[in-house]
This record gives structure tokens, sequence and C-alpha cells, in this order.
């Protein structure tokens, strides 16, 4: 069935609503889940709906919690998304950090105690809408080991950064920081599909092309490269990067390690209790607002001036488009398994 | 000939001086390519001497420049390094960070009309001291293409990070975003040795496995990955984070651009201009510094137990700790030339 984004936001923040979600939080989850969805990134789109209404059933996640302001300094705070969804929190959090870094040039806002946060460089999407530029970090359940490591430490902890251009589409950036998501070893898993050199450990820590045992071990941080022996672990450099978003996102903060969090995957677990953190700094305090939007148009002119170049978010902002413009394809299937779960 | 730290700080500033910096930018540089040297960075070590003597005797570097502070808002501004060398500016910036972190949590200060900002964890050095947590970014004068891209924009641009420790050594994470230094090829091209692929591109565009080409033409993001065909050019996720990083250090903070600035291996070019920001934040702000503390040991524990794990910045730190007891062994010829130039 073909639906308009909106019914599909009903929807799913029904679905949400009867699995235990307050309204606000689940109103806030179907919104960012069918923005994911419309994007094209379906891994972080509908297929969470029946995931996060699990949690929600089994009290993985309180669905009663309700986003609170820690008060820290006028710049830097905390919000406690109090064990609910992260997306309500997540909006707290981004609102406050502009409200602080108009006032301030810069603010730093911490989420704790919180759940997956979908697709990251969407939340800073309020920001750059105001002119402002927005960082991202956030961790997840252990997937990946430390530099030298053998066994799952960081999640695929990802960075994200939207910067605002003065008429264009903003700038989004939003990686993950493994060679590549675990979804794809699912696939190959599934198909029964060896999977490149580079791309995981098995569960003894050694590098693996089956994809089965991948499941069962790490996913390498990007930039490992085709490992092909015992001494072949993680890279320094995606492991590292990995380390510092996971520094910023939990002990500065006061969330749960990556290591510490069971895998969304599975119904049954610990409250995860991970952490986002978002940066946003005010151009007008820096380079000036106007400044700021010249001389980005003049990084994007020489970018494009290779024909191969498509600017970060392009894609997802054109997938974005159309399905606000035609609806999203929904199998029958998928709603009626919403509106009886 | 061997020398103690101290001594060498002396040399080096004297010739920084004779080629025409100020007293204080001449000893803060000093003090910078000593340290870099003593934990077994040549590249960023005294290795530069010669380089910064030459862009302050042509006029790439002023000599006479003094960092200025330009007021923003409380939590954000700019140091104006005035075209002289990087180091005096960045010693201020972080100054100023510290202190403006401890007042609002945090704190984002950029620094505009620099040069070459060496190791760059190593400015991060005083914010850990006073157990804060501090980021550092720097553009370099372009080296990288943008995603999809064959011709280079970006610099290596680094990103550095520190987190201290209740006792241990401060964490310490620096990374440039390109799969290998540009020395590595340098040296492959000096020996006639082939580089392996996922280096580099040729001035085509095209990926090369032969180093003098490579030299021409760009070098890759960190991974990329070994690229086989025309198709095959930088991949999205390192050439992202250059992009990140480039915004960061440029346009928000109005320096300019890797693609805008000459060369620092070449004598003649202009004065770069480039950019470095640095972001400090108070744990004691967020989850506290105690909190803090104790949760960093207990990531800590978790990454030792494997083996293979070295923790980041350990082995300059060893090393480090050499030079300062035993000094370190200078050519002659080295220094007659400094004397000398």
């Amino acid at each position: 069935m073909r639906l308009p984004l909106g019914d599909l936001e009903r929807l799913v923040g029904e679905a949400l609503q009867r699995a235990g979600a307050g309204q606000a939080m689940a109103e806030a989850a179907a919104r960012a889940l069918v923005l994911a969805e419309a994007q094209g990134l379906g891994s972080h789109g509908l297929s969470r709906v029946a995931q996060y209404a699990t949690h929600l059933r089994n009290g993985r996640v309180d669905g009663a919690a309700l986003p609170r302001l820690v008060e820290g300094r006028d710049a830097a705070c905390i919000v406690d998304a109090g064990d609910g969804l992260a997306f309500e929190a997540c909006e707290l959090a981004v609102r406050e950090a502009c409200a602080r870094a108009r006032r301030h040039g810069v603010a730093f806002v911490g989420v704790v105690r919180s759940h997956h946060a979908g697709v990251l460089v969407d939340h800073l999407r309020p920001a750059v809408a105001e002119g402002l530029v927005a960082l991202g970090f956030a961790n997840s359940p252990a997937a990946m080991p430390a530099a030298g490591g053998r066994h799952p430490i960081f999640g695929t902890n990802p960075v994200a950064a939207a910067f605002p251009r003065r008429a264009g589409d903003p700038l989004l950036i939003d990686l993950s920081l493994s060679e590549v998501a675990r979804g794809k070893v699912m696939l190959a898993a599934k198909e029964g599909r060896p999977i490149p050199q580079g791309w995981a450990l098995d569960a003894a820590g050694q590098p693996t092309t089956d994809a089965k045992a991948a499941l069962e071990g790490s996913m390498l941080p990007f930039g490992t490269g085709p490992a092909s022996g015992p001494g072949a672990a993680a890279s320094p450099k995606g492991a590292m990067l990995a380390l510092l978003v996971e520094l910023l996102v939990t002990a500065l903060i006061g969330a749960q390690f990556g290591f510490e969090a069971s895998s969304f995957f599975v119904d049954a677990g610990n409250r995860p209790r991970i952490g986002q953190a978002f940066i946003v700094i005010d151009p007008g305090a820096l380079a000036g607002s106007d400044g700021y939007l010249d001389r980005v148009e003049v990084l994007v002119a020489e970018m494009l001036k290779d024909d191969g170049v498509r600017l970060p978010g392009a894609r997802r902002e054109a997938l974005r488009r159309r399905a606000a413009a035609e609806g999203l394809e929904v199998a029958d299937a998928l709603i009626a398994q919403w509106r009886t779960a």
C-alpha cells in the first residue's frame, strides 16, 4: 500500500503507543523512523518498529519516560532520556544546544540513559535550519574491537555533521566507524556467501571470510584493510576514532559503554543506557554568518569540479523529496502486523 | 651529538630567531618541534626547522606576528595567528579554550591565518593537565580528493583528542585522515619501490602504484582500500571526515581552504593561512570529574583484556620519557646548519 508520510507516521506512532510508549515519545520516534525510510535508509527505518515495540513491551525501554534536562553549566548540560526511546530526548538535546550556542557561541549537550538513536545526522536538521553548524556522536552495543584488540568493545559509533548552506541543501555527513554495516554480513550469512577480508573477525579474534563466523565475532573498524594473518587485528585509525566517540558519549556524560549494553537485535537484554552527544556552533560568533555561507559555496564549487563528486546527503535528500511527494510503498502485512501486535 | 632536550630547544629557538622569528614565536615552535622529535615523530620534528626558517626568510611566515584574540561570544572566539608560525597561536587558543570551558562547560576556539600545526595532539596537553577533555582539528595544503573526486582539495586534515586519566598517562589520540603519510610515498619514490594500491592517485586521478606518479597526484583518504579500477576513487568515509574537518577549521572560522594554500614542502608559495580549531569540555560540568575519571578506568581495563591493545599515545610517551632522561642524538651537521643558516 502506498501511503503519504503523514499517514505512515500516524500508524507507526500508534503502534509504538500500543506497545507502551507515551504519545510524545511515540510521535518523535515515528517521525524519525519514517524520515529514515523516506531517505532510503531501511535498516534505520520501518524495520525498527517491531524492535522498538518489543523493547517497550519487555521493559528494555520505559515507555513512560520523560526526557529531563540536567543543568551543568551554561553552555554544557545533559538530557536524561530516562530509559525511554532516544528520539524525544535527542530533540530536546539539540533544541537546548541550539539555544545555548546562540548565546555562548558553542554548546555541548549529552544524552544519557538512552537507546538507539536512529539516523544520527537527522537529529542535527533543526540546527542547520537555524543556520548553525552541528556535530553528533553516538555509541551503540559493542560490535568492534579496540585497536589491536580481538573482542568487541565499541559500537559502530557513528559520527555526524551538518553544515548549513545559503541556498542549497545542507551538507549532511553521517558515517558509522565500521568497515561495513552489520546488515551486509547478516545478508551474506543468510545467502551462504563469503565476506571480503577486512570486514570482520571471528569469535576467537581471527580475520574471517565466513559470514556466520563473523556474526559471532566482531565487525572491523573502517580502514582496517584486508587483514590476512593473525597479526592483522583492527587498524589503529578507525578504532581510535571509535574510542574517541565512545569516551565523548559515555565517561564524559555518564552513559554506559557499548560493552555494557545488550544488543538491539535480541529481544531480551538490559536497558542499554548508551549515550549521544551534540555540539552546536554558531558561525555568527566566529567567521560571521555571511562569511561562513560565502566560503562554503567556494568549497562546494571546488568539490564539484570533479564529475564524480556527490555532496554528502544529496542522495538521501532526493529520495526524501520524492517520498514526501509520492508517499512510500509499505507491505500490507507490515501494517497489519503493527495494527495487531 | 647527544643533547639534553632543553639545549636542543635553545638551539632550535635561536635558529628560528636568526631566520626572523620573534622570541616567543621561536621558543613556542622550538618546544613543539623538540617534543615531536622526542616522541619519535621525526617528520614533525627537527626536520621542520629548515623548512620553517626558509618560510620565515622568504616571507611565507611573518616572524614579527603576535597572536591576537578576536572576541566572538563568551564560549567561542578566534585567535588570529597573523601569518606567524602556528605554535604560539595554538598555545593561546588552548589556554583560552580551557579558561572558557571551565566557566561555561565547553569552549570552541579557532586559529586563523595560521601555518603548520605540527603534532596536533600536543596542543591539547595543557588541557588534559587541567583535567579537561579536548579535541583538535586542523587542515593542511591540499593533498587528498573529495569523495568520488580525482584532484586534491583537502589536506590530510588531522583529528586529535586528549582524555585525562586519574593516574595513568592521558589517552592521546592523533590521526591524519590519509591512508598513509606522504613521507612513505616520498621514501618509496626515492628508493624506486612501488606503493600498494589504495595509497594514492596519479595526476590524472587514476589509482597508481608508481610512487613518483603518486607524488604528482593525490594521497587517498584512509579506508579507501585497494582501488583497482578507474571507478575506484576516494572512499566516502575518510573523505567525508576530511570535509568535516576542513569546514570546521576554514569556513566556520575564516581560515583558508587546503586547496588555496601552497605546499609546506616547497620554498616559494603563499602565506598558507590555514586553520586549526580546538574544543575543550569540562567533565565537571557533565558526568562530574570523579565520575568521568572512574569510568575511563573501567573502559581502559576492558580494552587491556586483549594482549594486543596498546593505549593511544603510550608509545610516544615512553619515547618522550626516555628522551627527557637521556637527551636526543642529533647529527652535528644539522646543528652546524642551524648555526650558520
